[in-house]
């Protein structure tokens, strides 16, 4: 295998980020990107040197010069296309959430497995340059066994209420991504989940029978704690922090800054605001995630974000809205044939 | 009135500390301290310059020349000791908790109200320099309507077991302070309480069925949401840091270190540890609270951390209480009647 | 003009560096690259896609097809090429310095001048995030009239014998970027500098006769003063900070971290050392000033570091090494003919 | 000698300061302070218990029931009250400069030593818990040899100028404390220096020959270098930070801020400014000058901050009076004979 040669289907924000990061890479070939407004990306895919556009998605799977498939359409879809793909021999990298429903996700596991090929699941905050030190250092061992894992994930503004009405709700739209780094820097799973949540920026969210903040309490399998805050809407930015306090000591992560210019007056010191939003703050975390997936390929290794930690994160925020919608903590263990399934 | 004149019950460490920042205060004269142990104290007792070193701590209250009794002595003594002091016209300044039974801590705010003295809570963090500006900072509204309130509170060493046994729990000995700054910050009662913990630490906690690490979330009354994270360790000292985000930003407060000093080496970029423990950390503010008590005896004002304030902290540590032990949210309006009589 | 086309002479770390980050421009087209050892660097051009590698420079500024020229080569051997390129109608981007002659660098920029090409002096601080943004607080007027101008820069490592006896010493080879830095904040030409150096890092300096460690004392003709201070070696990395005190305040700029990870344990609170050196540190401003000059050909504007920004940086370097030779402060106006000519 | 005696000679500002924290000094008893405004610091003075208020310097020397002087009166007197208590058998604590002649300084010492009292001068930055820890990693090793040595020191605001007038200048009056800070870090006495100085925060410093902003390059005898940045108006407030820097890494110190609390808002992030003043920033490090006095006449230990210091200081002031005067590096060798005498 001389070059990896990958198709995309979804060419939405995320879609054409890959595309975008996927070209740069030498040993890529883009070769075909699918959307169902075909015709409106055609300029752009040309620059990129894509050269196949078509809004049949089913012409990029059965394409047998492709080895590689990125699932960037709607969740919706996901499953149907995890299953073709891997019908077809085909790796998968998938967007989260696999899907809304943990049987439908569990099914999509077992298909991948029986195809034996890979799959990643694009949890790319695991690849930031902060977060990866963060884990090195735990396992390490430098701040000792983990007691308290705290993580802190308010976005810089709501999506738009469309988005709202068909996002699943903040724990499997947005807290996802938070459960997914409880469980990396902790290095262990989920026992039970307890939240506290409000409608505190719109009341939008209230319409759809959702939450804009939240403060999640997370109980681990290795005995430690957690805590994830989240809020819709920071005016000061992207706000992305985390820590992990052990026996040994604590680390912590402060957020990423445009510049470390600071500027002094006879009113204040200022400096800027963290930088705006995912597409700035995790640029170089995607770069590293497709990077990786191709890697994995190219030398025949496992992912380092495979299909069980999709998983995981959808139980977690499953338990989430359960214990939400019946305020009480409620134990993963409540899900437990599907569990045991996959373990 | 020239000068007030304090009498101070109880010489272990804290009601020391408070008689050496009080004899600094150029408008009091601390006349009399007791202790039942009186003879180890007669050294110090006059290094400081007060005549009456007594083991009967009544004839301290009992004494006409005396305005105003610091109650520093075991936890389980103080509501007697209230009784007394209000009914000989005392002022009192109490430190926490006033008891271990709210019955008794209500009856306690009850004579004090009768008897028209005042009565300070040793909610000693209320006038750290840091806290204190974060609360002028949420008050000024520069942050908005607050929407989450994130306490950290860890102690550098565990007491000893003698002390735990004792100790009434984590909850009513060590978060205590935390509830309260919660309530500073906030400017908001709490409403509901749930506690996920565990004894990470040192199984000693375990045998007296207290905890050593902690995460509790908080509900408050006007809407917004918190949550407290404790450990009775932290290898590299106290540490103390809060946020409250709001709808108009966030203002967050880092710990105090002995020094600015930074040093780069080949290895990495250090510098010290945060202050110690709790005399170091709060050495100003302990100043702070006295010399605040004696300007409202002075000047007949109000105290700034009164018998509702203690008697609010209590109540949201036995709500903590029992929702770690019955693993279930906890609302303060369990305790209805009893707040309803305070309010 | 569709897109540029580009031929870049000279192939060691810095051409290299160029060749990657212009092969990512789209309106770029890097057709040549010519090195003395050619055929080391083929199977590298072809990976980039480069269509011509050659050991004859002559032939890529002779090439109708080209439109621009990198000049990488070794300095002493900028300005031959400086002429035949102006002479071939080519626009140029030449590293730093023009030349070791301050006659030889005027003739430059003459025969530019007259040939009407664009010309680019490779200052990449410039174009740093950090920098830029200092400069654009200065231009502000948010820190007022500049009183004070501080550069702190120094190398990780000290270069190669071999290296430094054919640098022209520390003035010309490592402080020229930070006299263009000095210039760059305060917004005005220097008038005058001393010098104050020594050799504490390595003997081997002081055999070339150069220094390993100075501070520059600069006057500025707008009135404000100016400090600078290099060590060839900082254990702990590259160390790239300035700072401009004003009549409104002051703006400083610390040293980019590789992550904002802070770890605490028993012993210190400690975190990564900042980025290793140039390549690291200025990733970023080597690919905006590569873009900044492709810009200016395409939509003909002035270069932003033009040929008397490269003349006045050398200027300050001889006027500096003049001032370590005599032990005393000089004035550029010593060379004032020199200066008259091209202003 | 149960209780060290202390006469004070001035209640200027700096006079009712150290009045005020001798008070507290258990091992002292503060017995006179003399003025030629006397009777408007007699309510101060007795509120202070201090017995003996005059307007007769003499009399406090006379005293024989004093044991040490602090000399806080006027720059001019302080030589012939050095000579007096000296005679008299007192040890003296003398605020900086000793002097405005160097002779005069000299013969000072010599008195002195003659005597055989102890006398420390008013450097108290060395006593400032940040400074102190820089000199603490230095003396250990921990950044190896000093290469380069930074002081900046900025004062919030420009003083009178009727004070301006009789300071004798920026040197002798605020870098003073610079250039033995200077000393104290680099463990080392200087040999060269060299000043680049304007007239920027105020013509008025023009008028007197004086001027308000100023760098200051210095040649240490151990070979290091160093330069000290000073402004007589930095409107953020004082500004006093320091670096060493050595063959094994740097220690730097950042200013003290009166708490940290960061506000995040739509527009920025900010602090509040570093503390406001001497006053307020060395509150601690004057108290410690005075125990560590005290300390040393108890226990008869050398004072830390000595004669020597004092007369090192004052002739790095006078050569660099000079540099700016004749706009050329000085050593401090030309002023040989007098340094000789008192090595």
């Amino acid at each position: 295998m001389e070059k990896i040669r990958i198709g995309i289907i979804g060419a939405g924000r995320i879609g054409k980020l890959h595309a975008e990061n996927v070209v740069k890479l030498p040993e890529v070939e883009l070769k075909a990107i699918s959307d169902i407004f075909a015709e409106q990306i055609i300029e752009w895919a040309t620059s990129l040197g894509i050269k196949k556009v078509t809004n049949d998605y089913k012409t990029i799977i059965t394409d047998p010069e492709i080895d590689a498939i990125f699932i960037c359409s709607p969740t919706n879809t996901h499953t149907d296309i995890i299953a073709e793909a891997a019908a077809a021999g085909k790796h998968i990298f998938c967007e989260k959430p696999i899907s809304f429903d943990i049987g439908d996700t569990k099914k999509s596991l077992q298909l991948v497995q029986e195809a034996g090929v890979k799959l990643q699941i694009g949890f790319n905050r695991r690849f930031d340059h902060n977060f990866k030190k963060v884990r090195e250092v735990v396992a390490s061992g430098k701040v000792g066994d983990p007691h308290i894992i705290k993580v802190t994930s308010r976005d810089p503004n709501p999506p738009s209420p469309d988005y709202i009405k068909v996002s699943g709700g903040i724990f499997i739209d947005m807290t996802i991504h938070d459960f997914d780094m409880a469980r990396y820097l902790s290095g262990s799973d989920v026992e039970e989940v307890y939240v506290q949540g409000a409608v505190l920026v719109d009341p939008v969210f209230d319409e759809y029978g959702d939450i804009d903040t939240a403060i999640i309490t997370l109980k681990f399998e290795n005995g430690c704690i957690g805590v994830i805050d989240n809020s819709r809407k920071a005016v000061y930015g992207y706000d992305q922090r985390v820590e992990v306090f052990g026996s040994k000591g604590s680390v912590t992560v402060a957020n990423d800054h445009p510049n470390s210019v600071e500027v002094s007056t006879e009113e204040c010191v200022y400096h800027d605001k963290p930088k705006y939003f995912f597409l700035e703050r995790y640029q170089e975390a995607f770069i590293e995630e497709v990077k990786l997936f191709v890697e994995c390929i190219l030398h025949d290794k496992d992912t380092v974000v495979n299909g069980y930690d999709g998983l995981q994160a959808e139980l977690i925020a499953y338990a989430a809205k359960k214990s939400w919608e019946e305020k009480r903590p409620v134990k993963l263990a409540e899900f437990h044939d599907e569990i045991k399934i996959m373990a």
